[in-house]
């Protein structure tokens, strides 16, 4: 067992969580979200996604959301793009741009996702990368969707999720920029404790030097444990969404999951000694007040049954 | 890492699940989510408690139910008595009497649960243990109930733990019965992942012997992290709750939580290479069987979801 100190969460919910949402919020709803999720000692939020407002009609004035949101010294606000515009809205925008390399190991999945395959999508990061050094922004982490399975292709070899690693380390070598580390997403639910196990331990035996990251969705009930088996290995920097958002199992988004839920991953964390800089009594009321935004019953746990502070107070 | 090859599940949710509903069921309701458990491969399937009726209005046609399940071979159908006369009742019908020794670790919650204290709850259980003479009821588990902490008491020792243990191992002696092991329960939803390490590793260093069960609520999101921990360290026996039943942290048992879920542990173990002998795809129709019975959304995840079958078989 090998329990990092502390673990970085990159929070998702604002993103993850609106964008799936049919109920229409307000700039003013998805800011003060935000805003109160910085006011727990969370340090990076995403924010917004750049996408098709057709598709996604929340993301519609993703602009004005990042333009309404008072920033907090020392907290990171994010967005998501998916193409090349995308990423040039965000840069007009007051947001954090963080550099990454987005490839999904499926290609099926790339395909229906972006309407791009495989081949294309590096295309499409390389401009991203002439990108980023036109506007002097460092590359942080590459990220690999699908990278355990996928809905259309089933099982997702080991060696072709270590394949696009390669790809990915020799991109940013190419434009001679360091790599944080690689994000392992299991964007449809596929993995399990093993699954996570196996798939870090063969990318740390190749790349020693990449710090790994998790992106995970909590469809099939293994996104807890998941978190628990990479925090065994020494992971530290983990997506997940407060209250669970991010595709309610429940009411309108029937057979979609949420993100694995910040606030169950702060408890259980904070429990077991691993600091997370985090207030988990400010974020168990975040979470609250996102089942009062949405209207629905969230799917997270610890926000419903509270924290054990009062027990450990009354004894 | 020492996973168990297979593992035994006590299934639950017709006990844990209707006991905490308001709404009325029929006994034939009853029966029928019984029998179809049965149909799914489980074995063993708690499915009434002899408790007051004026408590707990939905266990007043314990007996009926007892009466009305069409029993499969080889399955045992349980109940759960909480004193010697429920035991008694339990004798008088066509239920599978598995001989038990149940404490709880923490002496308030005993009081306030029981109306009994620690000591009295052992002068109890010696009478329990004279009735499974008298009636050939062979001993099998122990049962510490608050065994990781409790509401009253916060933060329970792993030395009152032992304690209860060592207590329940004389008793056993006392009567000469051989006990198979012991069940940790965490009734009040407290422990972590790491305390499940700490405490299964209590007790296996002082009594190897033992076989140990786990009873978990995941009432803070530690439930499915807390059953990897112990897969981990070998354990096989597990209570859970088909569909999350056990106390809904939805809708009208906010706060509450239920058991871990069946399914969600049937799924995990199955693709990591653990045999449940139930059929997944007919343990997720029950689930959502439960559900329309029960009239609103279930905890279950993988019911939601749907196994990944359909994918694989796509691809």
């Amino acid at each position: 067992m090998d329990f990092p100190k502390s673990i970085r969460i990159h929070e998702e919910g604002p993103r993850e969580g609106i964008q799936i949402e049919s109920r229409q919020f307000s700039v003013t709803e998805k800011a003060a979200l935000i805003e109160a999720l910085a006011d727990t000692g969370l340090k990076q939020i995403d924010c917004v996604s750049f996408v098709n407002p057709k598709r996604v009609p929340n993301m519609a004035d993703a602009d004005q959301v990042a333009r309404a949101i008072r920033k907090k010294p020392g907290v990171r606000y994010t967005g998501l793009w998916l193409n090349q515009k995308g990423l040039e809205r965000a840069l007009a925008l007051p947001l954090d741009v963080v550099g990454s390399i987005r490839v999904t190991a499926s290609e099926t999945f790339s395909i229906r996702n972006t309407g791009r395959d495989i081949a294309q999508t590096f295309d499409e990061q390389r401009l991203w990368m002439e990108t980023y050094r036109k506007h002097d922004v460092g590359l942080e982490w590459g990220y690999v969707m699908t990278a355990f399975g996928c809905n259309y292709e089933g099982e997702v070899p080991v060696a072709r999720v270590l394949e696009m690693i390669a790809r990915i380390v020799d991109l940013a070598a190419e434009f001679e920029q360091p790599l944080t580390g690689v994000y392992l997403a299991d964007t449809v639910g596929f993995a399990t404790p093993l699954d996570i196990e196996r798939r870090i331990g063969a990318v740390r035996e190749r790349w020693p030097e990449l710090k790994i990251g998790l992106h995970l969705h909590d469809t099939r009930g293994t996104g807890m444990p998941n978190v628990y088996a990479a925090l065994r290995m020494g992971v530290d920097q983990f997506d997940s969404s407060v209250a669970g958002l991010g595709g309610c199992p429940f009411a309108e988004h029937k057979g979609a999951a949420g993100n694995v839920c910040t606030e169950d991953i702060v408890f259980m964390c904070e429990e077991m000694g691993i600091a997370t800089g985090v207030d988990l009594e400010a974020l168990i009321d975040c979470a609250r007040r996102a089942e009062t935004m949405f209207g629905h019953v969230l799917p997270g746990k610890v926000m419903h049954a509270g924290s054990l502070a009062r027990f450990r107070e009354a004894a």
